[in-house]
């Protein structure tokens, strides 16, 4: 049974114990992803961060917390797919240092953190891809948007790029864009997160 | 009908549409209190920070997202209670600036946001409250804590004050200890986060 990577949901960067940078996304679109993979016939195989959503029983989910491990997790899962669907939303930065007590409140108010970059999983993933192999961005822009997304989609040797606006965080529906690696806009989709999935899935799965 | 208001999950504070700080209470000690309180014949009146957690249906919840709007929904419905648990872990630390765009990753892999303090929403509460109210405080402390948390007790004005570990975020489980405002450990306790609440009740609302 071909399998489809899908990675979904927020991931989480601790400062300390007890505090974390992340983000709103609910692992809905990974769902749905999830759910039209197995109507046609494959394997969904999801790396999720951690969210409430449901996803189907039948999808082989692996839980993780920050971008690093949802990385390691990908590049060994990935290898044994047909294509992967960044639809997660992880961390961009991640505090430089980690402390291990639990940071105090300062009486004078002010207090600065550091933050560098976390790995990008998709450009990861771009880099083994084999020829017999595709992988599909999300990119969720305030504005416009298209150029981000099309420089992101090439930065990271993609074959597709679906481009939303963060009011689709936590939703069911939104407005979708989909291009392909020549910069064709090739869908363009107001409607649910499952529709989407069922749409995108045609468009990458055709020969 | 007696009102208890119950300050309940984490809050959000965006650094800019997309990403924020928060921590992973799960509200379900706000939840296990809710009922409780509905179980001695009173109304739980909620403040409550994004969760997935089911609150009684019977409960009067209001649903905020940062500190500050807890704050605010807490000053307003305080006057009609006569006490107010902490149960929430508002986030202590908001970005100075919130930035209105995304915030684009650094190329050179490094960025510093600058925090300040949340308002301290029980200290506020204690400015206000009157001789036939009370309110408890919950510590969360890395470490023995005893000190922190009877000096966070005292700070706020509370009359009381319960010690748990980060452990317990999330967690049904926990070990607490509960401190009356004269720094006497009143319980000792390692159970459900419901078994905590009733015992914690029986000792606020007895005479």
């Amino acid at each position: 049974m071909s399998k489809i990577l899908i990675t979904s949901g927020p991931t989480r960067e601790y400062l300390d114990p007890v505090r974390y940078l992340t983000n709103g996304s609910s692992g809905r679109m990974g769902a749905a992803l999830a759910e039209a993979v197995l109507q046609q016939g494959m394997l969904p195989v999801i790396v999720s961060g951690p969210t409430a959503v449901a996803y189907p029983p039948d999808a082989d989910v692996h839980w993780i917390e920050t971008t690093e491990q949802m990385l390691e997790r990908s590049l060994q899962l990935f290898t044994d797919c047909v294509g992967v669907i960044g639809a997660a939303a992880p961390c961009d930065f991640r505090p430089t240092a980690f402390s291990s007590q639990k940071i105090t409140k300062p009486n004078d108010g002010g207090i600065s953190f550091q933050f560098t970059n976390t790995p990008d999983i998709l450009a990861a993933l771009g880099k083994i891809k084999r020829s017999d192999q595709w992988s599909v961005a999300f990119a969720l822009e305030t504005g416009s948007g298209e150029a981000k997304a099309l420089e992101k989609m090439r930065r990271k040797h993609c074959d597709f790029v679906v481009l939303n606006a963060p009011e689709s965080i936590g939703r069911d529906e939104a407005s979708f864009q989909i291009f392909d690696a020549m910069g064709e806009r090739r869908i363009v989709f107001v409607g649910s997160k499952r529709v989407l999935a069922e749409k995108l899935l045609r468009l990458v799965c055709s020969p």
